[in-house]
């Protein structure tokens, strides 16, 4: 039998799930798993032409491997991946290749990366995202680490990634960290636009709305500018029945989100570069206050519960919730991208911040129509942040109005908006040319010395302020 | 001569002011700094009647402190510390105690205790605030670190230390980086609570009112229940005039807010820790915002200048703005006081969080009457979050409604109130019962078969949704 072209560590459901898409598209492969159970389930799924071996044994899983060795890891990021690298770094030749497709911080790829690249031997660190769905169907591929890596796989991951008007989505990231850094902003991103549908929800729900009245407004936005992955997975499951029989099963779940980290890590990194991602950051927060579900309880009954809120027709509704939805989606992009956009910068990624944008297109959690729209913005004009686009401007100008009416009247019914509103805000400040902050800047040189500027002159002055 | 009681390293404004205070209560010290000029502007500003010398070589200081020897650091947080510690320690005996009083990372202080102690050497990880005034004529101090060690110096400490009603506000914080986390806080606080002041100053000046009427508004202030240093200071900022005579000095300083460190260091460890503290995390993102001048300039352009708002008489606009920073101080307070409180869990530091509030009444940049109200509460209730207390349950009530009022209509003029809104959905965040979070969990479970809790039973479930 031929050597294979392509191998893959970790046989869990988006291993396998990944490896069955590399088969199909005809290429030979191995997969590794020390988990027999795994290896049984990916001789059960695979078909009689495609050409899969399976193995729990690290020697004969490399000798299967054509040379130069394409090997990629799927396996739960942090130590594990150590220990991985360790086991396979001794049987590997100079110019192998080694791929970490799980959502590996960008800090630690850097590491593994230059430990490896003294040895000869390639690293991607590589997001991929799609769920298990997608690694089946076609995941979008976010690789970085050197070109010359890139370039070993690169027939391979176009050949199996998603596709957005036939092309691939994949593409060259970036230096180092980059792959996995673009994964987590996109993850960022993700936490921020799954919030704001949720508030939208929420308030379609205050209104009295039943699940299929909010669906049938959804599958209204899926067929206009908002079609996407997200509100595409949410009309199904606002239709989807409790199989206990207790009407819909998005009633009766806990209203306690829980998270992964790097919906935290990205807001972390942007804060250590001094880059504002309100609508990030405030995703992250409503899924910890999600957590205090007894305190909400208790302080829940101290408020006089509110009457339904009858402002709009369903019809209005429809129409604010679109653009106020649109606004988010906006807010959520432009403040992921302004902070790859920094920090590709600040790393020297040499990230091209179009092909990130195009390669989330299709594949992705955040894919969306928009995103392509926002690819030719960043593609005609040149821009450092979305909301100077041009040929979005009075798209935008409208589409936040609408959120503005959306969350004012929310805010008036004691809804929960809080990163609709942190998206107002975020537009409202960088629309606006005089911040209150210079009493800030007032504040901190009176009680610590630290100077400002001054609006008339260069220089950096201090006052000694009457005490 | 006899042995000083006291040695303090790093002679700068802080460090001498700290020295001053140190000796005015009758100790004998001893000061250290390489930078001779440092050391002839503390001889300058010495009285007579206090007993302080003053060292540039190691060892004459060493020599000159009484046993065990207590040694405070007044040095820039990071390296330095490291290189100055390393540099006192073999010449220290057993028993002798470091004390560093700067803004050090909670992390490092613990890494440095761990140090020490096998040394024996004693150490104490201690926040200090107040700014140059405040070490002058009494900070509020957080030493953290082994009881032990903070026996040696309770005595000092709470002879320099500000006091509120003839208390000192000093106390033992706890254990590890405990007093360097409650700085770090208390600083994340600050933040959000300058953040508020500044936007309430900024609806006053959208309003069209002069720095003399707001600074009337404050005086208000002052005088009743939000009396407070942070609202004190604005007043004097307020009527200070331009020394170059082009009006009030408020007026021109540029509206960039700069920032060092741990406001970023409270939200990023929160995020760590699961625990949301939206209206500190946005006042971070404020100021990263603010950077962005000529983006801000830019685009302010697009949007029509809107018209002077006149919803509300001056009467109307104080009264409101009352209600409003009494619940952006408490939303400040409150999130701070539960991170620290399941920091205190998480760390196992043992923080009494009683203390913390009334060593926080006097001497620091929040002081405030109103912690004074909040130490009441959590003395003589059970409480894990402020909002919980019964004592204060209606006075919050009506507060957030003015809150509320306010933050409305500024967004309807587009004003920018980030913070004061971000403070507002945490209010109704905490008083909902039921948040659309449940479709936020669905649609995790929907494409990472994450799963979902019920809220009709026990239990762990995924669902196999229609793809």
């Amino acid at each position: 039998m031929d050597k294979s072209e392509f191998g893959l560590i970790g046989l869990g459901v988006m291993g396998r799930n990944l490896l069955l898409n590399v088969a199909d598209k005809g290429f030979t492969v191995s997969g590794f798993d020390l988990d027999e159970s795994q290896i049984r389930a990916l001789k059960v799924e695979k078909t009689d032409s495609q050409r899969i071996e399976a193995h729990s044994d690290t020697k004969t899983f490399l000798d299967s491997l054509a040379s130069p060795r394409k090997i990629m890891l799927l396996v739960p990021a942090g130590a594990i991946v150590d220990s991985v690298i360790d086991s396979l770094v001794p049987h590997l030749n100079e110019g192998d290749l080694i791929i970490d497709g799980g959502n590996s911080h960008f800090i630690d790829t850097e590491r593994r990366e230059a430990m490896l690249s003294e040895k000869g031997i390639l690293f991607l660190g590589t997001g991929v995202s799609g769920g298990a769905q997608g690694a089946r169907k076609g995941p979008s591929i976010m690789p970085g680490g050197s070109k010359q890596a890139y370039e070993l796989i690169a027939p391979l991951f176009e050949a199996i990634s998603a596709t957005y008007n036939e092309k691939p989505c994949v593409a060259y990231v970036g230096r180092g960290g980059a792959g996995n850094y673009v994964k987590m902003v996109h993850n960022g991103i993700e936490y921020a636009m799954m919030q704001s549908i949720a508030e939208v929800y929420g308030v379609f729900k205050a209104y009295g709305h039943s699940n299929a009245k909010i669906k049938s407004a959804f599958e209204g936005y899926q067929n206009g500018r908002l079609s996407s992955f997200l509100i595409s997975i949410t009309t199904k499951i606002l239709e989807t029945k409790d199989p206990q029989g207790k009407g819909e099963l998005v009633d009766v779940i806990l209203d306690k989100a829980k998270q992964k980290g790097t919906g935290k890590w990205t807001s972390q990194n942007a804060m250590d570069l001094g880059i504002a991602i309100p609508s990030i950051d405030m995703a992250v927060s409503q899924r910890a206050l999600s957590a205090l579900k007894d305190l909400r309880l208790q302080l829940s009954k101290r408020v006089e519960s509110t009457k339904k809120p009858n402002d709009w027709t369903f019809k209005d509704l429809e129409t604010l919730g679109e653009q106020t939805l649109f606004s988010a989606f906006i807010a959520a992009y432009s403040q992921g991208l302004h902070q790859i956009y920094e920090a590709s910068k600040a790393y020297d990624y040499g990230i091209d911040l179009v092909a990130v944008i195009k390669l989330w297109r299709g594949g992705c959690i955040i894919q969306s129509e928009l995103l392509n729209t926002i690819s030719e913005s960043f593609t005609n004009e040149t821009l450092q942040h979305l909301f100077e686009s041009e040929s979005m401007k009075n798209e935008l100008l409208e589409a936040f109005e609408g959120l503005r009416t959306f969350t004012i009247s929310a805010l008036s019914h004691r809804l929960a908006v809080a990163t609709l509103s942190s998206s107002l805000s975020y537009f409202d400040t960088l629309h606006n040319g005089r911040l209150p902050l210079n009493l800030v800047q007032a504040q901190r040189d009176y009680f610590g010395s630290h100077t400002f500027e001054r609006i008339d002159q260069p220089g950096v002055f201090h006052h000694d302020w009457p005490q």
